[in-house]
């Protein structure tokens, strides 16, 4: 069975981004894919930002990882690009840790301009960690998900559409990869 | 009189960087520039992390930067970019935070491939940020720089020589602005 590490690296764990990072978390888990979770917020605050790289709880998460054949990386966008949250984990990844793993990256930001952030600040740093297998990635608006009263999220048309096509394609991608 | 602050985005305190920064700081000095300091492995790592916009530390580091007429960013490369640990920073500051600054960067990493991780990285998220004034920053590879016995830094020829024509820049661009 393939097995998904979700990297989320929002500040806030309340947030429109969780709409779509269950969305597609429901598109894996009816494809039979086991799936994980390594919420940097919820990382040990002082063992991100001193780089402890023999920090207990990040060596954990680093495990996780290595024993995934498909990451997702989630994030906010913040000054047109990853947040720094995020990258704080990244830079505690071994120096290849994502080589070999399939790649699906879902940005979340205020506006469409700033979609290619994926692709000008997130996808050198994931190359630069040995990931190879990056797919294009799904970038959001704010406005395409709005919360509902009973802790849900409602998401656009297009959004569902892209998201479909995006849990289809690395789906289809870590079957063939086992 | 003018007035820098010096952003160091590095999670260790004792790194080669502060041979780069210390080397800029006594030529800015010498030409009657105030200096301070934000080390961000110094402030609060949970407000850095849960991204607490009005945490007193924070909202302190950022008057400083408010006051400022010109910005230091200072960072190791990790994994090909900026460190997480400055960006956590830079994505408190507010909206335009580095409007009318007069901006320099100064990276050092293991080695010179990621020389251009200051255009491609940084110059956009300062850009974001409302940066116009960027100097071209200087890197330094890590063998460029040798510690002391005596806590000091030795500086090779061909860094010094970048040293004094970025802070010569940067010096003069300071003085027009006031």
């Amino acid at each position: 069975m393939s097995n998904v590490v979700i990297i989320n690296g929002n500040p806030s764990l309340t947030s429109r981004l969780n709409g779509m990072i269950q969305y597609v978390e429901q598109r894996l888990a009816q494809a039979g894919i086991e799936i994980g979770h390594i919420r940097v917020a919820e990382l040990p605050p002082e063992d991100l930002i001193k780089a402890k790289f023999d920090s207990e709880a990040i060596l954990h998460a680093n495990k996780k990882v290595e024993e995934a054949d498909g990451i997702i990386i989630a994030s906010p966008v913040y000054k047109a690009a990853y947040t720094g949250v995020l990258k704080t984990y990244l830079d505690l990844l071994p120096q290849k840790g994502l080589s070999g793993k399939i790649i699906l990256p879902l940005f979340i930001g205020g506006t469409i301009a700033h979609l290619l952030s994926i692709d000008y600040a997130l996808k050198p740093v994931l190359s630069a960690l040995g990931g190879r297998y990056i797919l294009g990635g799904v970038y959001a608006v704010d406005t395409w998900i709005t919360r509902n009263e009973q802790e849900g999220y409602s998401l656009s048309e297009e959004l569902i559409h892209r998201l479909d096509e995006a849990a289809a394609e690395f789906a289809d991608l870590l079957q063939r990869k086992n």
